[in-house]
Formats: structure tokens, sequence, C-alpha cells
């Protein structure tokens, strides 16, 4: 068996018996990087592996010394107060460490005594941004949301003739990206009625959310050099959900003609698990590109991309509001279910276009990969969608609508890929609350 | 006489002789940092401060402790390996420091032999990045600019609605900025002509230049907080010269709907030294908002904004061909003359626009102005403004054209600060070069 299918085998089990909870997102088929403390604590910061409901501390396991080679090189780098060390190591470093982890993991390993005494439970810590993120880029890889939201300003034309061409992306904000559990405001802005002949200064009032998928990147190229599309996911370390919070009244106001700046910049959560691309890798599909359309360029192009360089990951949109919370603090209404499989533009796509011109990559890096709406309305990943720019607001199951969010409102995302023969592998959530504008 | 006078007076003499040498861009009223090690060695970068034709090592000078309070904290902090701790600092501390330095400088000052040791030849040594550089947002501050690329594409109704209301702005890429000196290569991308039906991947054939200042942050707004105007430039730190060199064919075809990504990430170079605000407060005037044109909206709005917002910074861009530097390696052709004053938004508003959606700035983040054409087509600050989108190319002194850049090319920007009754303020040069593009 190849260490790869070694690690994915769903036969695995762990002597953690919360490794192999119904629903779990962390069986040890797994095993996704965060960067933690306990709560309340003033302790360091440093990596950590989920299993079940545990969280292996890579410090602590890091003075134990356990392995050797490169899952020892990797053990180390991960300990740090971010994962960007460890990011920066090579795929064979990220793969060593999964392995050694899966082995000592399972039922009867003789590490077990070892990493006993590093489990942290995860009802008790509190969640860092994985990695100092140097800079973040956000794509719009997903056709029906870029059809979509085309559709609300040119009804004729709603898709750019780039865009079959072009795996459209641009620069976001690195300082405002937050992780999951962080709340924000509601974003003040210039805003400007169509009716109103000059803007005015005042809090949104389209708050809206756009379901993501973000991505760290791994291992660097120098300025100058191109990523070749099949040496691409190798600087891929892994996958996160984002939420790219988004003020459409700000956005529609700004945006021309050099895109989305204040919309967006307030805030944007990821979550703090990071899932190898190896946990991923039994999750493979070709990506969905209709006959006749144009084939990528060569630069974009690749037999592996071509058969399998989509994700199944299964998304999930859940919104709170204070209302459904005052009821039952676990409640919310699940308002849009996808899968990433829709992207028309892959990660590796993704990685091989950023860097064409040579723009340089590094370690710690976000991609996000834009709203993964998917082809039915039901799977669009923004209230703009969902509400065709706020005239059909959405009915929620206890008879509250929203047309875009309001104060107090909380929306989860969720995704996890799972399919018969193999484990589930979840993502765990990203998590945020709209607090009310401070008073201009 | 004030502090803030008294650096400026200029009959200040140093007992320094090339900080008077005639046209010297580091006189002692002047002052301004980098980062640098001796050229070809491995010792560790430090901060800098130019006087003449030499730097003060401020790592060095550290250790001889010289100064106290707030100049000796500011001291501590320029003497790191990069500038973002002082940055982080306050404005007095950053005063502070520039005026013992100034006191140490002048001749009969007491400190003199203790500096004299710690200076270091500017011919002897190689500069880095200022700072690490968190984000990096790019104005587009100059309406003339606007106007002119504008006019380009629409030429009805060559500027946006929003622009008298919006200092417009977007997100650029931290990595790829790099210092003056540092060459690059054409970069490579999606070109479409217009007659074709497909793009094909190719190196850029508009490569282009774009005349800006860059502006590096000071201390941090905590996220979700917006600084007010009136404390805008208590958190800049200093300003430089800035190249956000541009490939106008990549551009074309990328940059709808989301802006520009790959027409600008692969190189922005910036000039080593930041001069103060102190350094340029001589130079301050009003901002040129023709009679007519709508108020800023309160939150961009001073009285001391709306009197001496602006800064007479004038700037010239020179371009040397490979034939020219054949016959002369000091030889160049002066293409745009211009001056900052031309802006329309000033650096507090740009600040104070950029934090009002609660968007946290940080100690290190890099704004620029964008493009600072003036009113007059010899005052455009790029070849598409020059050559009117290629059409009209420059014909150059020696009788070669231009209607973009060819392999080959030194683009050399300078600024300075001069008037009658004050010392000249230099910015030096940011220097870049043309390499061929990488084979494909």
């Amino acid at each position: 068996m190849s260490i790869l299918n070694e690690t994915h085998d769903p036969a695995l089990r762990s002597w953690l018996a919360s490794a192999h909870a119904g629903g779990t997102d962390f069986p040890i088929q797994n095993l996704p990087f965060a960067v933690f403390r306990r709560r309340g604590s003033t302790e360091p910061a440093r990596g950590g592996v989920a299993i079940g409901d545990q969280i292996i501390d890579l410090a602590e396991l890091h003075q134990a010394k356990p392995f050797s080679g490169r899952a020892a090189e990797a053990l180390a780098a991960g300990s740090q107060s971010t994962l960007n060390a460890l990011m920066a190591l090579t795929p064979a470093h990220w793969s060593a460490l999964r392995l050694a982890l899966s082995r000592a993991l399972r039922e009867g390993a003789p590490e077990q005594a070892v990493l006993q005494i590093c489990l942290v439970p995860q009802a008790q810590v509190e969640y860092l941004l994985p990695a100092r993120i140097g800079d973040y880029t956000d794509f719009y890889t997903s056709i029906h949301h870029a059809t979509n939201v085309g559709r609300l300003f040119r009804p004729d034309n709603p898709l750019m003739p780039n865009y079959k061409w072009v795996p459209i992306g641009y620069h976001g904000r690195a300082s405002s990206v937050v992780v999951s559990g962080q709340n924000f405001a509601r974003p003040c802005g210039q805003l400007k009625a169509p009716e109103s002949s000059a803007p005015v200064l005042g809090a949104s009032q389209r708050l809206d959310i756009e379901l993501e998928l973000g991505v760290f990147l791994g291992q660097a190229n120098a300025l100058g050099e191109a990523v070749p599309i099949t040496e691409a996911e190798d600087h891929v370390f892994g996958l996160c959900l984002l939420n790219d919070w988004s003020a459409r009244d700000i956005q529609a106001w700004e945006y021309q003609p050099l895109g989305p700046f204040l919309a967006k910049n307030f805030a944007t959560s990821i979550s703090p698990w990071v899932v190898s691309m190896e946990a991923l890798a039994p999750f493979r599909t070709a990506p969905e590109r209709p006959a006749g359309d144009p084939a990528p360029l060569p630069y974009l192009d690749s037999e592996h991309n071509r058969s399998a360089g989509a994700l199944d990951v299964q998304m999930q949109v859940t919104l709170q509001t204070p209302a459904m919370r005052a009821q039952d603090p676990a409640s919310g209404a699940v308002i849009c279910t996808t899968s990433y499989r829709h992207a028309y533009w892959t990660l590796a796509q993704m990685v091989a276009h950023h860097s064409v011109n040579g723009c340089n990559l590094q370690p710690g890096d976000l991609l996000g990969t834009g709203t993964l709406s998917g082809p039915t309305l039901e799977q669009a990943g923004a209230l703009l969608e969902l509400t065709a720019g706020g005239k059909n607001p959405i009915k929620l199951p206890n008879g509250e609508q929203r047309a875009f969010l309001e104060d107090g409102d909380t929306v989860v995302f969720r995704a996890w890929c799972d399919k018969p023969g193999q484990a589930r592998i979840g993502f765990g959530e990203c998590r945020g609350q709209v607090l009310p504008a401070r008073s201009l």
C-alpha cells in the first residue's frame, strides 16, 4: 500500500475514541493543522493537529522528539507560533509528518503514551491565524457566481469576454483577515442611492457573505520565476474555509475603475483548521468545463488538471438571527448548500496563473477561491445572488426574512468531503457575528 | 524657535562638509531613513540616516547610547533590520530622534566624535527595503492621470462619477515591492489583440512606468477603528519614490471586473530613503480643488487639510536607453517633470478614507499615491499618457523613439523640494532596468 493510500485507509482506527465518533470532522484520515493556545491563557501560540475532539500540541510533542528525518523537521517547524516555517518546507516534509502522526495515533501504536500527554481538548482552546499572511489574493473561480453577479449589472451580457480564458483574481487585504469566532462591526463608508446626486457617509445597509475556500500556500517561487502547472499543487499547503464579508452598497459606488476596496477589507474570516491536499486526495474529480468552451491556454492545462484538478468539497452556509439564538443557541437556518467541484478554475490553475508573470508567492500567502456558487439558485454563496440583489428576501423557517445581514446575525460556514468507501474529512467551521456599526 | 523650525533652519551647518555641497539631496535639514549594509558583505541590515554623502549607522550609534528619552527609544528601534519598530512608535519619538541627530550633526556639536565613527559612505552600501511591508495599497489621487487614462477608454466621459467623492484605491502586491537598483524581467501574461478571437501567452509589449510617491505608515489603528482626518498624518512615517511598473496589454485584457492584477504585481520599485513629514513641512500647500467641485465629505475634510494638505514635491522621470548608455553611462533623457502638489486627494485623505470602514493600517504598510500626472501633457507620469496609448511615441534627444519600454531601458525617478529661504530636501532616486522576458 502506498504511503498516500495508507493514511487514507478508511479501516484505520485510532486509540482515541473520539476520532471515530460518528460525524466527526477530524478522523485519523484528516489530521489538519491549526495554531492555538489554551483559552484565556497567556501561553505561547503553537501549532496543533486535530484528532477527534482533541488537539495534538506540536510544541509539546516536539519536546519528546518522537520522530526522525523529515517528520522531525516538520514537527519542529510546526511547533512555532505560526505555521509559516512548516509551510516553507516541501510536500515531502508535510507528508512525512502526516504519516508519522497517522501511525502514532493508530490502535496499538507504541507512541500512544507519548502522544496522549500532548493532547489538549478542543473545547478548552482559542485559535489564532494559522500563519502570518504576507499577501492575500482573492480569485473569482465560480462561473456561476460571475454569471449571477454579472446578470445584476449587465442582464444581456453577464459574463465578461475574458472569463473563460483568465482565472480572474485581485489583491485583498491581509491585515484584516481574522480567525473564526472573531466578530466585527458593520462597516461604514460612502453610500450613494441611485436617486441621490451625492454620497453620504453611513453604515452599510447591504452587508453580505461570500462562501469561499481559502488556500494557504507553501514553498515559495522566486521573483521572476513562474510555477508550471505541473508543479503548482506542490506549492499548496492546504485549504480552509473563508468568508469574504462584503458591503455591497460601498462596493457599488467605489469599485470603478480599480475594483473592490473598502467594501471588502474591513474583515475576512477564515476557519482555524487547514486541511492538507493529501487528506483531500480521495475527493478529486474532473473540473466542470462544458464542451465547447475554449481549452485553457497551455500554461493553465495539464493531463492531471483535466482529469482530477477539482475537489468535491461539500459546503454549507447557516444563518442564525438574534431571534433564533434567543430560542435556541444551537439553532440556525441553512441558506446555501453547494460543492467546490462546480468551480471553473482549479487550485493548480490559480497558482500557475498568479505566478506566470513572475510574481513571487510566499509561504503563508492566502488565496481565496472567490464565491463558490453552484449552478442552481440554492447553491449561490452570497445573499446578493440568493436574493437577486436584495429584491427577493430569503424566507427563514421561523418566519423572519433577510435581504442582507442584520446586526446580531451570525453566519457559520461548514465543509466536508464524504463518499462511500472513504472516511469523512471535515473542515470544522468558520463563524462570525455582525456587531452594530460604530457611531458616526 | 520651535523644535520644528529649529531642524528646518536653512542657516544650520553641519560639521560634515558634504551635507552642504551644492545640490545634495541630504542636507542637515532632511535626515531621511533607510535600511542598508556594506555592499557585498554579510553583515546584518540596520537602519541608517542620510547626511551629505554619508549614512549614520544607527546600530553603531545605538551602541554608544548618545541620546536619552524618546530619542534613545527611537534610536534603538531604528537600529533593527527593518524600520517597522521605529514606525510603530509615535510622531513624538520620530521628532525627538530627528532633533537629537540634527543637534549632534551641527558645527561645534560635542557629539561630533561619536557620530563621526558611525558614518558609512553611501558609495559603499547596498540598500534593502526600509520595512517589512504588511500590505501595499495603491491610490489614484491625480485627477489628471485619471482623466488622461479615462479618455483613452471613454473619450466622451473620461472621469468616473465617483472620482471627486472617493479617494479611489485598491490593494497591490507587497511581496514584489523591490528596492531601487533591483532590475526585473519583462513580464509574461495573456495578451489579446483587438482583432484576435483568443489570447496568447507572451511577453508584454506595452511595458510602462507610473510615477508615484510611496507613503510608509507608522502607528497602527485597531481593526474596527477609523483614523479621523485630523489625526491622519500622525500615522504617516514618511515618503519615498515609487515606480508602479505596469504591463498595459496584460492590464487591458485582465482588468474587468476586479481591477489590475498580473499587470502590476511583477515588480514595484521604491527608493531606499524615507523622507519624514517634518522635513517636508516647509513645502506644504493647499490642495488644488477647483471652485465648483463638491466639498469633500466631512470625514475627508479639515481646516488643516484645506489650507496645507498638499506637498510641493518636484518630480522628474529620466529614461536611459541602451544606446544612450553605450555613449555615456551617466546620460539620460528627462521625459516628465511634475509636482505632487497637483494631486486631487491628500495624504491625510488617503489615510482617513482607507480606515473609515475600520480597516486596520499597520506600521510598515505602504501606500502609493497613484501616478502623479500634472495638468499638462509633459507632466504626465506614464508612457500610456505621454504617447497617447502608444500612438505618438516620444522622440528622444538622440533620435530614438519610445512608445513603451524596451529591453535594457533604465528608468530613474528623482524628487526634491526647493524654494527660496529653505534648504533643498531630496528623495534620492528610484532606479530600475527592464531585463528580457524569460523564455517561454
